[in-house]
């Protein structure tokens, strides 16, 4: 069944942005640093092959309307997935159509926002982006899996992943492991 | 050439203990949810090894006082390691010896610590205990290498790991992937 699912590359210190992230620099401070392996020359064919996992399963995207006004500066209003994608806000908007993304804005939560995902997505993964709404549906108990591409740095500051999760333990189980020189990738499923 | 290491059971979410550390709880609330992995019935023969390693490369060890003093009501004065002990502290105490296991009280910092801790490891590494330490051994470029046991688990809170290291990037290479189905077992190379 299709899964909600994140995808995140994650430095070992946790964190999936540097510091200061903002118009002007969307991964923060020094943040690109954990996007190195996406864009090696050559690219390390075991992170080329997560790359491409990654954009075969997506078939619907939400995200946060930071990450939305953040990605729109970078990515000249395409997200990275060419597909439907849903972003929470609290202003009603008009959908916003760049190429073969589309930008569909809710007003009314998180589990609204999932299903029309989940509509849009068919039989694929509705992936998340984004450590605020991550965390959202990690609280929500919506989340099902987690793909975490452990970057071997500390960046020493910047968003963390996982904050503001509460006191109860999430437990996971760790699905699969597929080890680069640059990166180690690591697949969780939530066990509910 | 002996290092110096920290060894770590960290859950995915950055934390080694959970909230709340005190005596009463060495751990803090759900902390020892960390360590099942090495009091398992039976024990993964992975695991195992990853265990009888750490025991065996180990020389001496330097620990904070807060450490030391939650230990020792843990331990009755020992430390899981039956090693020579530096303690890093700001009060002076007469040497304590436990069984296999000696405390000396450093009063004159950390590379003091971690020249009489090398003198004692001879030709094995020395390890650190407790994520103060640890921090401050990265900060000051003094530590060599981390065996991460990522444990597939979010606490949601309690004593990171990772913190207070400052905005400088630490480049690590990941040196090894041990995978047991309670644990991913990481180690990383600090590069200088």
């Amino acid at each position: 069944m299709e899964q909600v699912i994140v995808h995140m590359s994650m430095s070992l210190d946790g964190f999936v942005a540097g510091p200061n992230v903002g118009l002007e620099r969307p991964m923060g401070e020094g943040g690109e640093r954990l996007h190195e392996w996406l864009f090696a020359d050559p690219r390390d064919p075991r992170d080329a092959e997560v790359a491409a996992e990654m954009l075969a399963e997506i078939g619907a995207v939400v995200l946060g309307n930071r990450t939305f006004t953040v990605g729109e500066a970078q990515w000249g209003g395409a997200t990275p997935f060419p597909v439907p994608c849903f972003v929470l806000t609290h202003v009603a908007r008009e959908e916003l159509v760049k190429g073969p993304t589309s930008f569909t804005f809710v007003t009314d939560g998180v589990e609204s926002a999932l299903g029309q995902a989940r509509a849009a997505a068919g039989d694929k993964h509705v992936a998340l982006m984004g450590a605020d709404v991550t965390q959202q549906f990690l609280r929500a108990g919506l989340l099902d899996e987690l793909q975490i591409n452990l970057v071997p740095v500390l960046l020493g500051g910047g968003t963390r992943l996982f904050e503001h999760l509460g006191a109860d333990h999430v437990e996971l189980e760790r699905t699969r492991v597929i080890e680069s020189p640059r990166v180690t990738h690591l697949r969780f499923r939530v066990l509910k």
